[in-house]
């Protein structure tokens, strides 16, 4: 699919699409893929909940509230980049749960650069700090851009270092709610030298659960992610979790034993992590780690199976085919993959299922195409 | 081959045999095993090196100043244990080069019990000396015993750990000369709990080079080695050399990439050691890992290809082998056994000729059955 803009009304429907009810990204390519454009997607989503066995019927995300949203963005200065556009970060797009729209402020050409993610500890020591600043520093010489989530500690020390040569800072909540606050400065300066991305509305602020969403796009963004520390059971670790599962490249800075922020980037490493004490332990891991082509690849061609045109056609589920599926299904997540070799109906078909169910508000997706029943 | 003590003419011979010029330990087993026993072999030692080149004739270590060398061990309350004497290290034993003799002071006991190393820096960092002590202590509560090398830092630190449940010292020069001098205290009560060992004459101060060596006799000791603080190019990572070389686990202790001294310890992870934070990373990847076997499991029958008797049959060399062999010998270590299989003659002749040109003085051994001209 070569890439394309969307049109103002494509917008504001695939806007409304995102934003409505138990629509999450992987659901929202389905549903475009199912039904050829986003408009046709919403007027099917109500039968759809239904079908999946909810009560109350679903209401779309309105209209004039998906209007006022974009008029939002233009007043803080953000653009909305969809999903195959041709500014839309190619690495992320490659990713199953991709947003299908992001705010950007900034500058969007970043976003078609070679990056890497510096992440870790918001309470870093010193040393983290400024190893985070020179590491990232280090990076933008050879060429990378550097993505971080604007956190405190190791995040800002890495925007910092990166601030000249470029850096985007990916936010939890929307495009212009500075988190925390103390780094407003740091946020107007990446503004004005490098972009701000968000998916989430607005002015919204972030909750809780939207942080390990944010480091979805972090590490989606990036080529490989580096961990400067980190301690057990921390954001940094989930961000390395989903570069994993993406097939990114994972580096961490090791530490002392006796320091409990080491303690998940040593983890990192025991577990397979390339052990990085400066960028040479970084660049010539890279999918074609050459500094040259760093600065001039250009992205590879994407072209995801859920690519939106044309739609499919998949027949009505039989409440058959339904009962197998959902009688497969429990409260711990189970490959898709391994429903359709146990269930006797066809891929496709699965998959609706899945989506009437997820748009009842009954299925949560999980990392590596796995689905639980809520 | 049952362990067996010596008699007291074959321990003088022994001793004779092993100080004599150019005779190191490999020779000595070959020795051993071409001519049955030590006295026979010192017999042939001077044709050997003729035949090897050599001009001035080669002088045997004096029958007089073994026995003063003996009556000088039995003076400092030292033991000489040779190869294949029941309380010879098992570990050990299994090594190449392992010392044919080791002169014991303190409890032998200990040295068939499984062993651990705790090796690393000198100038170590005052957390590194407390992670050697901790980590030492915690081995000895797992039934292990520590063996170190009694150097300052790291070394010191992981004997003091160990002192109550058991360490061994392995020393450069001769088994009573401490050295460093400032390690006297420690090394009266490494003597009185624990056992110090050596290979070299009583009173014979380290020279340089006798320090890789001893390093050697540390990992041979030991089932695996711990690295906590070690810069790069640093003794321990010799140590480290060793033990891959002799099949033994590396264990290494991370550190901050801006300390000079945890660079070797993350070279070793980098390049396969395992990532240690606590013993918990050590003890399920020794062999036999278990804490209780640990305790009470014998050690493994050793009979290495070296076995001293019966003596082999080997013919004298003819000179166009002899010509064959030492052409393709140059400064560049090379593998025996392709020597063996470049020149057309059998496995026993190549050991024959390298034996003479070793005697002669003009052949050096490395690590992995290598050999080189000197």
């Amino acid at each position: 699919m070569p890439p394309r803009q969307l049109n103002p009304a494509e917008r504001l429907d695939w806007l409304r699409l995102i934003r409505s009810e138990n629509v999450g990204p992987v659901t929202f390519y389905q549903l475009l893929r199912r039904f050829g454009s986003a408009s046709a997607a919403l007027e099917k989503l109500p039968e759809l909940a239904n079908r999946g066995g909810r009560r109350a019927p679903l209401t779309l995300f309105p209209r004039a509230q998906a209007e006022r949203e974009l008029a939002d963005l233009a007043k803080v200065g953000a653009t909305l980049l969809a999903w195959g556009e041709p500014d839309y970060p190619p690495a992320l797009a490659a990713v199953d749960d991709a947003p299908p729209l992001l705010a950007v402020r900034g500058d969007p050409a970043l976003l078609g650069r070679r990056a890497i993610a510096v992440v870790g500890a918001r309470n870093a020591s010193a040393n983290g700090r400024r190893l985070a600043r020179d590491m990232a520093s280090e990076l933008g010489r050879n060429g990378f851009v550097v993505t971080s989530g604007l956190a405190r500690g190791i995040d800002a020390a890495a925007h910092l270092g990166a601030l000249a040569s470029g850096t985007i800072a990916v936010l939890a909540g929307g495009v212009d709610v500075v988190y925390p606050p103390e780094n407003q400065e740091l946020y107007e300066a990446i503004v004005e030298h490098g972009a701000v991305i968000a998916e989430q509305p607005v002015g919204k602020l972030p909750r809780p659960r939207d942080f390990p969403r944010r480091n979805r796009i972090i590490s989606g963004l990036s080529l490989g992610i580096l961990v400067v520390e980190a301690a057990a059971r921390s954001g940094s670790l989930i961000t390395a979790r989903f570069a994993l599962d993406q097939g990114r490249e994972v580096f961490a800075v090791p530490g002392s034993p006796l320091d409990p922020r080491c303690r998940g980037a040593n983890d990192l490493i025991r577990h397979g992590a390339t052990l990085t004490e400066s960028v040479d332990d970084i660049i010539p891991q890279l999918p074609g780690g050459m500094i040259e082509e760093a600065r001039t690849r250009p992205a590879p061609p994407v072209t995801p199976s859920w690519a939106p045109s044309p739609p499919e056609t998949v027949g009505e589920p039989r409440d058959s085919a339904r009962g197998q599926i959902i009688e497969r299904l429990g409260r711990t997540p189970v490959a898709v993959d391994e429903l359709v070799r146990q269930c006797h109906v066809s891929p496709a078909m699965v998959v609706t299922v899945l989506l009437e169910l997820e748009l009842a508000g009954r299925l949560e997706r999980h990392p590596g195409n796995q689905v639980s029943l809520l």
